[in-house]
């Protein structure tokens, strides 16, 4: 018998060949066939269950995740997973834990800012996990102005020890994931100090926690921040406060890569070039804009498949009534999302060529396309976060009432993904750097300084400046040059604009500041511009497949006209567009989701998640969501009993008329 | 000793009487003393404490929950307060229960549905709470439509009865709140069918509960639908699923006002005219947008607070970091919010007067302004819940990372917010309405049918379609006239433009659906010019109070030029005004928000909330945030214990190398 599946009608009306799009958004053969083998196994594990996630207390969400953790490392080992196959295992794990910063954090800052002798010492206890560690950065007064942080490293030259403190309430570290409850050793950032002079902030690697019975070391005050958004979300890690009342650690474990203390206490700054620390960050943002598309993907594959199932209005003759996925309103808020989470996917690919790129460069000491790669990623991380959390709430909201419940998925996802917009650095933080950025390559053109990689196009500021859009019908507006050519001109004179503005200012600074609104907006004119080109890039390469190219430059388009649409006022004050070229943009917006409306549900089973990953009654695969949501209703603690707890001291008396002498 | 206050410089600032805007803010003397005392007297009862909501369980949070409400009837009946003084206790204790629904659904359904007969019997035993009760419309299958109810009320003459049944799985009642664990009664919406004829959707009284031991009925099954979004927000409420087999009630449980069943079976409708059910409409709808004020305002008092006490970069000499308040990209965010939660509470004030003026000339059968009124009311909801919900979230993104915590009072506030968007009238469906409604209206202009109330303008469309914006300075931009216009235009020239298209289609129907996102835009752009034209009116009041008046102005262009900014390609595609205006308008902005800025704290402090109904660590009136924070976070009972629960079992073995051999 076949198994049910009410989506079945929907993946029969796909235009292209579902099993080689999987594949493209994959990124290749390989990675499908580890995502998918890694993602069904833990699907297929019943300690890794979360359908109950959001009804367990603080402390027993924390329990089932220390659980989790340990059982995936022991998965791990036991299937001898290669590093990858484990991020990948703990990924559909899909529940945030210590070893998320252990991991991506803890080794990572011991591998870029520790000596050999120090990574030979430290890496392999942290490798077997004989320790645990977290990234203690971040404090109650000061996150993205790093260079502000109070905590303190003093050198004690009689000891050859450094002497850790908090000398304020506000250098209590806070935030750090880990810290809380598991970590026994941090990578600490504190002011060194020696001799009496500051020196500005470096790390150090402490010991938190005894190693025989976990309790904190002395002079360690260290606890968990408490509850965060959502019902369960980030409340599964023990993000954490630290506080250090005067802790010595031997001198040798601040990282001494880039700069050294020696025995007498002297200061040493090493040759290696500042701008290492920018390759770093290159590497943890195009994570997070990989992560983007995950997150943004996840949501409209929700959306998608409930809006296929879900009907209101519209019956005629006593028919059914019209899936929402066929109203316009539906059309014109999914689909951009859906083709926005497919130039996510694209331009995370091409970061990770990017970083791949750098880091040669690096190692060849060619420094050239660093800060263009820095300002790249950083924008591309502010404006990926932002649309994708914002496409998740509106992915909620196209799910009606019924995206409100936890059991969608999508409250647990908003609250899960939130800390994206925050964490390594603000959106708006990194959108000012991406604008300064933009400034100087301006300021440069004059002096012939070519720029390079994703500001070219500005190479073409006189011809953008006058550049004449041109187009007459709609259908002109598929042409990928066209599209091309008015987001270049757009961006291109949003920052010539900006500039001008600026010049009129005597104090730049105070220019910047002023004009610092304005500056935002010509960096995410910037940045989209990015995501626009590496989609049509993409569709330039050899992309084998029934249909598949042809889907993807659908989707191209789409995500192309909805930002022009979206940010009209932009293209048309700007002269880049007229307001008719405009208008002509939405007719094509519209036939465009008339080609995306058969593929929707192809296009959504493509990013291969299992029921599990999901973790979605709405966008369960077969698609019989009223049943699940039925059936899943009755596991709700309250539903134990028929008369709730309470009952006899607070409804009864009320009902009873005896509320006046009850004692409450 | 004076308390501490670290606002006290920035409150020493304010360039208006603050306790005079206090009484602008609630409407008259007479609220804000209401609110003021019953604020105070919520506050400082610990019965209604709040700050550990988010740790409790489900069942806690619900017991508490019940406890809470029992305990507020218990202080209405000891201080004798007033129907309207109950309702803002109720508001204060600020948490969602099943007394929102019998007060705010269940008795007024039974008022405006019930004949006199019907009143008599069950009014009584319900402002008493004899019986508890809820309103049971929405099933698994329907929401915005409910004419497509499933739910079956089967008149049998034998007996003299209804049989009320769910004849399917998506017939099942879904989500009423109060339902689920409380309502010994509701009000349940089912398809009349008498003589096999199906007369449509008509209210129904039914009991559900015992009185005696509160078990369900024979023939019902009802329980709660499980987690929603946030830990603790709309938690607290047993939102309901119920299903009904053969359930019988008599005849007279019918609500009969507006249509009767005799005894024979007869199906007749009286002559109430069916528009009545547009003012219950406008009703609710006009207090949610009252309440859409009040939630923004909630969240911008929290932003606006912490982004005084916040510093972050920008130290010079040594000295401190500037206040985030101070930078343009904070106060573009923030100053926006600001001027909005004062623009929808002038609005919403305004739509109190418009409910009691429909309310009047239905009493004198005057049906004039109904439908005006009706799509007034419709897309002033949608437009302020859903500014209101992207306003809650963008002011915890203000807050940056401790915004996350829950601890800052805005996790839960968007949490429990959310639903607005939703409950009421989907909002995407209630601009389609507005449109609907605008469509109408044009299509009647040239038939001489005068536009009446906020379509007035639409009788000055000739002018409009050709006015030509008259600024040349950005100061120009701060007269009302020239702001009105321009809005006035933008809409109008919008809702021609969509009547234009819309004559293109052979079928106006297929025409409304393709153009329904276009239409959508306009919807937003008429009811956008109903905000700003209200706050316009509302300074042609007198209003006293030594600076007050100034404030208000300020807010009103800072609203308006804010909208207009971003909606800029509306304003500029349409020839409404030209980029060069549309940069001034930016110009202005800027300077507006140096003027809001010394005035920003005493602005929030004008809205009176205790520190308790804020809720907010972050948002404290004394500003002692960091202090606040540090010691909320021990009481997390994570930290109950250094070690925490799980470490032997899951942390240890990984430490310890066991893992291999652990059984986990």
């Amino acid at each position: 018998m076949a198994a049910l599946d009410y989506h079945a009608e929907e993946r029969s009306k796909a235009e292209f060949d579902v099993e080689e799009m999987k594949i493209v958004w994959a990124g290749s053969r390989h990675d499908y066939e580890i995502n998918d083998r890694v993602a069904r196994l833990v699907a297929s594990d019943p300690v890794f269950r979360k359908d109950n996630r959001t009804m367990l207390t603080r402390k027993d969400l924390f329990k089932d995740t220390l659980r989790k953790a340990a059982h995936a490392w022991k998965r791990i080992i036991e299937l001898r997973l290669s590093e990858d196959e484990a991020y990948k295992l703990r990924f559909y794990v899909d529940q945030p834990a210590f070893t998320d910063l252990h991991w991506g954090m803890f080794i990572p800052a011991i591998k870029g800012q520790g000596t050999e002798e120090q990574q030979e010492k430290w890496l392999p206890m942290a490798y077997k996990m004989q320790i645990i560690g977290c990234y203690a950065q971040t404090e109650l007064g000061h996150g993205s102005n790093v260079q502000g942080l109070e905590t303190t490293a003093t050198f004690d030259p009689q000891t050859d020890e450094f002497v850790i403190h908090s000398p304020t309430l506000t250098s209590s570290k806070w935030w750090p994931g880990g810290l809380g409850k598991v970590s026994t050793h941090a990578v600490v950032y504190a002011r060194l100090i020696t001799d009496g002079k500051d020196h500005g902030v470096h790390g150090f690697i402490v010991q938190l926690r005894s190693l025989d019975d976990h309790s904190p070391l002395p002079g360690i005050t260290v606890g968990d921040i408490g509850m965060k958004f959502g019902s369960g979300a980030y409340n599964s890690m023990d993000n954490g406060v630290l506080r250090f009342d005067h802790v010595r650690i031997p001198r040798n474990q601040m990282l001494m890569r880039d700069s050294q203390v020696t025995r007498e206490g002297k200061y040493m700054h090493s040759d290696v070039p500042t701008q290492l620390v920018y390759g770093t960050m290159v590497n943890v943002r195009q994570k997070i804009v990989s992560n983007a598309s995950g997150a943004l993907s996840r949501a409209v594959c929700i959306a998608t498949r409930y809006s296929a199932v879900r009907r209101q209005f519209g019956s005629q003759n006593g028919g059914p009534e019209t899936q929402v996925i066929d109203y316009r309103t539906q059309q014109s808020r999914l689909f951009p999302l859906l083709a926005s989470a497919y130039a996510f996917r694209f331009v995370g690919e091409w970061l990770t060529w990017l970083y791949a790129d750098v880091t040669q460069r690096l190692q060849a000491n060619d420094f050239s396309t660093l800060s263009e790669a820095h300002a790249c990623t950083a924008g591309l991380k502010s404006i990926t976060t932002s649309e994708t959390l914002d496409g998740i709430e509106e992915c909620r909201k196209l799910c009606g009432g019924h995206g409100y419940l936890s059991s969608s998925g999508l409250p647990e996802l908003f609250a899960v993904y939130a800390p994206n917009c925050t964490y390594e650095g603000d959106n708006i933080v990194l959108l000012l750097q991406v604008a300064r950025f933009l400034m100087k390559t301006f300021s440069q053109l004059g002096s012939g300084k070519k720029p390079v990689g994703t500001t070219a196009y500005m190479g073409r500021a006189e011809h953008l400046m006058q550049c004449c859009c041109e187009v007459e019908r709609a259908e002109d507006w598929l042409k990928p040059s066209v599209i091309l050519e008015a987001f270049e001109a757009r961006a291109a004179r949003m920052s010539v604009s900006c500039a001008t503005n600026l010049s009129k200012f005597s104090n730049p600074e105070e220019g910047f500041a002023e004009l610092s609104a304005d500056l935002v907006e010509a960096a995410v004119a910037h940045c989209q511009l990015i995501v626009v080109s590496k989609f049509v890039e993409k569709l330039q390469q050899d992309i084998p497949g029934k249909g598949v190219k042809r889907q993807l430059e659908i989707l191209c388009n789409v995500y192309a006209l909805y930002l022009l649409h979206k940010h009209l006022g932009d293209f048309v004050t700007t002269g880049c567009i007229t307001p008719k070229q405009g208008a002509l943009a939405n007719e094509q917006l519209r036939l465009l989701y008339s080609q995306v409306r058969p593929n929707a549900i192809a296009l959504v089973d493509a990013f291969n998640y299992t029921d599990h990953y999901l973790g979605s009654d709405l966008g369960c695969y077969d698609g019989n969501v009223y049943q699940k949501l039925y059936e899943g209703a009755w596991k709700d603690p309250l539903n134990d009993t028929d008369v709730p707890d309470g009952y006899h001291e607070y409804i009864r008396p009320i009902l009873k008329q005896h509320i006046r002498t009850a004692r409450l």
